[in-house]
């Protein structure tokens, strides 16, 4: 299915970077786990970023009920949400022509309080699970107060686009017979091992959620 | 040396989280590669990702000429650039109190145009040597032309704040005695094996700052 293309989300430069389609501007949402969130009360531009998750065609933040980003957010206010993901770095026998590999994907829209309370609580499992999978089963869920003191808002994921760079660098012509190294070095987050908390009790074990944590 | 607190640098939670000394905040630029810059032409915001560099007290952003980004920023609007590295996972015995460590940095300002020959000569230097130190030496430098269809613009670091969370979860006192396992994910973008380009005349080994390229 097809994201409509509009002033804001066309690519006015480099077009054949830009996809519309669902399926690519999900697998990007779905493989990051950190948006940076602008919106500019009053003209003033903010961006801060924060964890998501998607379920369906919605983005869900969350936050502190007395986060100023979320309240800001909740009044109705114009956002844009963003996510990237680098791949590599792409060294071209040209200055010019260095570039990197990337995945990005740019949401328009406004973010609406969630306050149903089932769909609350389904945006806060996915929000956790989306970030560490397995997770939501071991852990003390929210209490009444703990959930009173969460915000958590939803954006329709309508207006957005995705743009993307693969492959290795693209030098002038007669730039190929340059005598210097050229290519990609990949580059991706990667989790170390984990780290016990010190106050964590005797033989309770790192579980395989943690242990082979990737992303 | 100490950054001004401002209304937009000040923190209105967590404060302990916040740093307003030049010291942290460039150490988590030099760091970092990748920032977020937030703008607002007629109230809606954009949020793009690009490469930068420090120099000094600035900011340096390159692109096209013809980029829409640049074209609005260099007319002087007020903008956001912010930089994230993401450190780890925070896995407490509560739901609510998961969180991430990580390491960000926000700038207000309005970015100028570098039309000055050396500025922007050494700008570009600057932006290559942050991605990738070493590599500038290799390259073919940038023709009259390439000069020209390139923009630089600055941003001074004066109104900007850093924001780190390090360490442990941290639960609710009764929380503690709860048989699950708690602690930190480390995260680090780290970097594979170079691949060469496809059309890599033979005989070109990859040089050592691509084989051990770290951030």
């Amino acid at each position: 299915m097809t994201l409509p293309q509009t002033d804001r989300t066309k690519l006015k430069r480099l077009p054949k970077r830009g996809h519309f389609d669902r399926e690519t501007v999900y697998a990007i949402l779905d493989e990051g786990f950190i948006c940076h969130v602008g919106f500019a009360p009053e003209g003033q531009p903010f961006v801060i970023p924060t964890g998501y998750a998607r379920v369906d065609d919605k983005l869900y933040i969350h936050g502190s009920q007395a986060s100023r980003m979320l309240k800001t957010l909740s009044g109705g206010v114009d956002a844009c949400v963003t996510v990237t993901i680098i791949d590599g770095l792409v060294l071209a026998r040209s200055a010019f022509h260095h570039s990197m590999n990337y995945r990005s994907v740019v949401i328009f829209g406004r973010a609406t309080l969630v306050d149903d309370r089932e769909e609350k609580i389904a945006a806060l499992v996915a929000l956790s699970e989306h970030i560490i999978r397995g997770r939501w089963a071991d852990v003390r869920e929210p209490t009444e107060q703990e959930m009173r003191a969460t915000t958590v808002l939803s954006m329709p994921i309508v207006e957005a686009s995705a743009k993307i760079r693969t492959g290795p660098p693209l030098d002038d012509e007669e730039d190929y017979a340059l005598p210097m190294w050229a290519g990609v070095i990949p580059l991706k987050l990667e989790a170390g091992e984990p780290i016990n908390d010190p106050r964590l009790p005797e033989g309770i074990g790192i579980p395989e959620y943690a242990r082979r944590y990737k992303r």
